[in-house]
């Protein structure tokens, strides 16, 4: 068991990695004030290790809501139709609400708890790669709606979050490439040494060893938290995160979020700002191309989509919500190991410098 | 022109008080970031002040929102009207949201501020006696359900508020008296000099004598901060806010928020509340009489209206969102301007109380 100390500036909380997070109910114990929990998951986790986890809170009695699969839960309807589940069956202000899924349940069940009676008890069980070591950490929740993703959300922190690395095992194959991405990303914004290291245990990674798996996961939690830590609400060096997002965002929005996993649409999105970053005169082109490799031993695209234009892709990454009135702020890398923020972009300047990429 | 300082954990801003904060643009200018600014307000107040407003941020060409009037707004579906037409004009983070008229604008806006792109800045411009005093300080904001009002929300504090106490003198009669049972409020529970001020001035209030109307606002809202300070998130000591509103709001509730104001809802709920008080031995009978006639002479209601049984009231009351699991804490007083949490009573304990009193 590995346990990671998360100091914020109000608040802290633990996150604990490891087998028996599922299975041990004296690690649970201190951070459930009452009797009044409720876990919500959706029907593929709940399949898999809501028997698990229901039979570790048994004296808590735990009641269950069960939502669809991925990422069509998370709207504002879906938000209201916990929020009143949650009223319908009485539940106040002591409650505790227990996420146990990805990504998509995590952001939503987390914005539920910052906004139900004004602020609940938030635990966050993240089941997939991509939870584990991006969007369970750091207090960001949200919602998509027509205009584009987690574009409604608020900042709020969980009580404490629980991480069993075994339950990777149950994703697919994409799902768990798809995680993969936003690791290799935390390795080339912040620390290039854990980059050599990716590199070095590639093979163990892709056999999901589970040392490597544990030790991966919980190193990259560590970066992001280094980040967050220096930018609790995202003003200026929280943006980094967004290495290849800008233009992962708008390659899944143009699929309508069907073709592409998030991690899939980020990998193609690094691809692409690492060759803004080479053009810029920042990276290497062998620099570059040790990432394709990277990526594609990782089972992941590196190709931007034929379909999607130049002008389409600006296009959808205007309404992005980093975004400010049509001048884009593109995270670049320095080095390998080191991101900065092209700032104030024009739409023009981006336009020709991804003519010359492509 | 008086000046309040909120000092907060994390945040700190100003409220101005005075006639020449719609009018003066270097008041508002160090609290605008840049020139990416939208009021939003509804029909009535647009009508009223929102020229005046727009003449005063005039180089910042504000973009206008005007909503319907009054508590119908607060929905979720309004929360969601207002994301869609900013994301549709393009706004971005550096938005700052002005909340131009009541209560109702000030919670739904609040709401807004704190989740679209998870938060941006806020400014509160309360032009009801009761938003003035109590709604616009402190932090709290929300929208109502089918379940009861308030239901979700955050906390989520404005870069400044500013209020011009000129702007009660259009307020219908029942408007402003029922601001008027806000402030009496917080002298109940937490001031006894500021009751007896109250008592004191009594016909200049009625009369809405503007510098008697200045102090009255300032003195409530330095309590109202003194309160909230104590306990920013309403774990426990800001719970003393809600004197009077367990039975208050479900008096609302029970006439679908069509019979009653707020704060003459509260007035009826005060008057039951004192005479708890006064059952469970901790007010006289003379203090009980001394408010009737204080909220008599403001104009506000006193008598639980006949339709409404004992049974009724408390069946309403398990859904509010201070009451757990079927249990109540009611506000009650040891003495005008001391107020204490009776805890954890049970339905029937207080049906049992109520039925002595009426």
């Amino acid at each position: 068991m590995k346990i990671i100390n998360c100091k914020f500036s109000k608040e802290q909380y633990p996150v604990f990695i490891g087998n028996t997070v599922l299975t041990d109910e004296s690690i649970w114990k201190p951070y459930l004030k009452g009797n009044d929990i409720v876990i919500i998951t959706c029907k593929q986790v709940s399949n898999l290790y809501l028997t698990t986890l229901q039979k570790t809170l048994f004296t808590y009695n735990p009641e269950v809501i069960v939502l669809d699969n991925g990422e069509q839960i998370k709207t504002l309807e879906h938000f209201n139709h916990i929020i009143n589940t949650l009223l319908a069956t009485k539940h106040g202000r002591k409650t505790t609400l227990i996420a146990l899924g990805g990504g998509s349940i995590g952001d939503l069940v987390g914005f539920v708890a910052s906004c139900f009676l004004r602020g609940v008890d938030l635990i966050q069980v993240p089941t997939t790669l991509l939870a584990q070591v991006d969007s369970s950490i750091g207090g960001k929740n949200g919602v998509n709606n027509a205009y584009g993703k987690n574009l409604i959300g608020t900042f709020y922190h969980p009580k404490a979050v629980f991480i069993n690395p075994n339950t990777i095992a149950t994703l697919n194959h994409r799902d768990f490439a798809s995680g993969l991405a936003e690791v290799v990303k935390y390795s080339l914004i912040y620390d290039n040494d854990f980059y050599d290291w990716l590199e070095e245990n590639i093979k163990l990674i892709n056999q999901q060893h589970q040392l490597i798996i544990q030790e991966m996961i919980y190193r990259t939690i560590k970066i992001k938290l280094a980040i967050v830590l220096e930018d609790e609400y995202e003003n200026n060096k929280r943006a980094i995160c967004n290495f290849g997002h800008s233009f992962g965002h708008a390659i899944e929005r143009f699929f309508d979020y069907k073709k592409y996993l998030h991690g899939e649409a980020v990998a193609i999105g690094m691809v692409i700002a690492s060759r803004l970053s080479y053009q810029l005169e920042h990276l290497t082109i062998a620099e570059v191309n040790r990432l394709l490799t990277l990526l594609q031993q990782l089972n992941l695209p590196i190709n931007l989509p034929e379909k999607i234009t130049i002008n389409k892709l600006i296009e959808l990454m205007k309404t992005d919500k980093k975004n400010q009135h049509g001048n884009f702020n593109i995270v670049i890398l320095s080095n390998i190991g080191m991101a900065r923020l092209w700032r104030n972009i024009t739409a023009t300047t981006l336009k020709k410098h991804l003519e010359q990429i492509f």
